[in-house]
């Protein structure tokens, strides 16, 4: 049985686009003579739909489509996925729909729902009870929504589809190749298995779909990070395919690149502004974005202060020449003078305090923006998970924009991924990689007046964010108790900040932002 | 059976306050020989304590609670709620624990878990699959967690405990008598409704916990928005109480008061500060602000431009003689002209737009934020729902702030709230009132040059996001096919922009904000 994976970037909620590229799809998939076209779950509505799913003419128009899809499939069989609500009891269910010789004529309900993460399935679908293969040309297919339902995989099925269902995440693509190749050996099956590519803002989809023999060897993957479209013989002998397991940095400097190229692109933009401070993580996201959208598109503000010392503007400069980007210099003394005298009835002699940091930090936050309303540019926004966490950043000032790009790495994998881009040559300065962290808010400041050492910092953070580990047991693994204290405090008092916050592109399995709620 | 209902706020995450708030009303049902003491769901762990659900320090500090409290109650049986995990398959249920006899003796899950809204229980538990009545004292109470378990209701029954788990909302206070008493009727039993009280920044409880007999009569009732202590006599023939509902202006004028309040009393914070346009928003803000918090602890800043009327500063003023409120003056002229200054060699000759427009917003919200950065006041929001559904409204700007107390109401509404303010009195000038509505950011405009009146806004958006009608179906309601089309694709358009604005104090069955979701 040849099966064809078009594995392609759908967009949530644009049902016409989407529909577009699914018979574009199908008749290529015709063309190689394809017994069989897969399209995931939700294809037709578009991956993370959301509350479009409580919309009824949401629901019918994806019912439509799908229809409209059957009618142009004549000689491939199709299996494409949408949400399958029966009016008469308004019970929904997320379903793949088995569609042969032009006619709807089946469908497997996913039995296991996903609510965890930036998922909550349960919020609008029922889950189904039974999983019965399809049955097509002599073969039982077994259809899984995600490996959760492997339990559902019987001696008799002829071969097993597996969806995707989960959100890139570094770690969880890193050690995907190993979890599907001892799946397809557990149940000595082939196994398919089926990925969307591409983002919905914060949440990405990395494709990386692939085929796994009986034995557990990988005979054919799709692109990371691509649209892409392959064929392959299932139950004929074929050559296994290394599969491609990136190193990490590289996986995510390539899944921040396609986050930018992705958010961009389904917005329609083409131009970007950020604020060069000469720090690392403006570096890093001018870096990142020169290579997304074209150098050419990235303009780069130096917005120095009073406090700013004078290699903030230097480094900026090396940066952007290196890049070879637009930039502009807009000192913002005289606008923070303006702001003090403005301000001076009031506050009277009262010391200089976060006030007056956080003034400088919102001048150099209203320029960026008043850059982005004049042009045209989206405002990238620069700071890292490491600062958000502690919130360590200013709401409406450093913290604007429309897109975080970083916000979901922390400041140790920000020097990593520095390092990284200069693997070749020094795109990034040398001495933005090396001197000392800093605001430059006050006269001298270091990020280290007021914060633990970074490597120390985002230890402690790791093990409560991403292993949600208390503090006590943060303190058994001999981190010094008062700083494990501050530092668990320091996150848990900083969610309102975080609350108004940017999109981050996700990376982790505990990103800040959608997928993470803490009561504040 | 004499039963205790001390309905109490809790805080969400906070175990030892909650747990102490317990233990005085075990005390006091003691005192009062109540038989039995009746605690809600999540009465530990606070309500809505979200991702603290999947730390498991946080789950074993709950349990551990119940213990202590197990070992206080020598006389009074309790129900109280908290989070239920079994060690040994990592499933957890949301549970009410059974105590008497100062032991924890048995419990009863939630079998219909909730996923809606702000609620995502699926994300925590797994429901339970059915549903024994607690036997103490030869009666057999039913526990329900709320109405939707109803059907568990068995003829056996002495009575029915039924918990409130859904957030306040106007529309379903509004109902809720007549739900709760037509299910007394249904079944013929005693129902006994518990329903917390207090608020998780934007979502708040509100109390009102009742008992009915079995004719459907009310018979007593907690307070609306405030703790109370309350027994009952069950079984016993007791006088009607005659039910509390008020009318829909009084509940929302309550509920925004109680709102701000409960969020300044769990932050710790006692000052507010807000800017003061001479508009309605932010008039009836401050008033409701001064009720909640005292007119002397609001800070209201008047911010002249180039483009305001004189009658934004005399009207502003007016509003702050009423009310009694602190207010200064800072002109934001010379720093809008710096900021001209400082871009104009990248601005060069292009026209006025929105980038000038934002600025002038965006330096009020700078400046407000300054003063809440030197004295510690917290920034109030005060934009509405007609606003933030169509994105009319400055990021960084006008839509700052850590709470935004009219976000959830809709123009027309704001309008009928300053009337009720000033039902007594005028606490709102006549002329904010009556004049035409405008953001003042350029010479002469006015919200109608680009909106539709609020009027026709608001009925449209009331049917396309409250009511979840398709732009077609808006259409078949005699409003006019452009200027559906016009405003429903402004709302689709703006998710991005209410995905960084302040929690709104939560009204509606659909406010923007955690509980609605859809791509962006």
């Amino acid at each position: 049985m040849k099966l064809a994976i078009p594995q392609l970037n759908y967009k949530a909620g644009d049902i016409e686009g989407n529909s577009a590229k699914i018979l574009d799809a199908i008749r290529r998939a015709e063309q190689e003579n394809a017994d069989l076209t897969l399209f995931p779950p939700l294809a037709v509505a578009g991956i993370l739909p959301q509350d479009l799913l409580e919309r009824e003419e949401f629901i019918h128009a994806c019912r439509l489509a799908v229809e409209r899809i059957a009618l142009q499939c004549t000689r491939t069989a199709v299996l494409i996925g949408a949400p399958n609500l029966d009016a008469s009891n308004g019970i929904m269910y997320n379903s793949v729909y088995f569609i042969c010789n032009g006619e709807v004529v089946d469908g497997v309900h996913k039995n296991i729902l996903s609510d965890y993460d930036v998922l909550n399935e349960s919020r609008y679908f029922v889950a189904g009870e039974d999983n019965t293969p399809i049955r097509y040309k002599g073969k039982h297919i077994r259809i899984l929504f995600d490996e959760y339902e492997s339990e559902f995989i019987d001696p008799a099925d002829s071969f097993v589809i597996l969806f995707g269902s989960a959100p890139f995440s570094v770690d969880s693509r890193l050690s995907r190749h190993r979890l599907l190749s001892s799946l397809a050996q557990k149940y000595r099956k082939d196994l398919i298995y089926v990925n969307p590519v591409g983002g919905c803002t914060s949440v990405l989809f990395d494709g990386g779909s692939a085929v796994y023999n009986a034995r557990g060897k990988a005979v054919m993957q799709c692109a990371t990070f691509a649209e892409d479209f392959q064929t392959i013989e299932i139950g004929k002998p074929a050559m296994p395919a290394a599969p491609f397991i990136p190193d990490r940095m590289t996986l995510i400097h390539q899944a921040l690149c396609f986050g930018i190229r992705d958010y961009f692109a389904k917005h329609g933009f083409t131009k970007a502004v950020l604020g060069l401070s000469g720090g690392i993580d403006s570096a890093v996201v001018a870096a990142l974005a020169a290579e997304a959208l074209g150098a050419e598109n990235v303009m780069g503000l130096l917005m120095p202060s009073h406090y700013s010392t004078d290699h903030s503007v230097s480094d900026a400069e090396a940066l952007a020449h290196n890049l070879g980007m637009p930039h502009t210099t807009i000192a913002i003394r005289d606008i923070y003078d303006q702001y003090l005298a403005a301000l001076q009835p009031a506050f009277g002699d009262l010391p200089f305090s976060v006030a007056e940091e956080n003034l400088q930090a919102r001048i150099r936050g209203m320029l960026v923006m008043a850059m982005s309303n004049k042009f045209g540019y989206i405002a990238l926004n620069t700071s890292n998970k490491s600062e958000a966490a502690v919130g360590y950043g200013t709401l409406y000032g450093d913290l604007c924009g429309s897109l975080s790009v970083i916000g979901d790495l922390y400041k140790t994998d920000v020097y990593a991924l520095a390092r990284h881009i200069n693997r070749e040559r020094e795109i990034i300065p040398e001495h933005t990689i090396t001197k000392a962290p800093s605001a430059e808010l006050r006269p001298g400041q270091k990020d280290q007046d007021s914060l633990p050492e970074y490597a120390q910092l985002d230890a402690i953070l790791k093990l409560y964010i991403e292993d949600n580990l208390s503090p006590e047991a943060i303190i058994a693994q001999e981190h010094p108790e008062p700083v494990v204290r501050k530092i668990t405090g320091m996150v848990a008092r900083n969610d309102y900040k975080r609350a108004q916050c940017p999109p981050n592109i996700k990376l982790s399995l505990k990103a800040f932002g959608s997928g993470r709620h803490y009561p504040f």
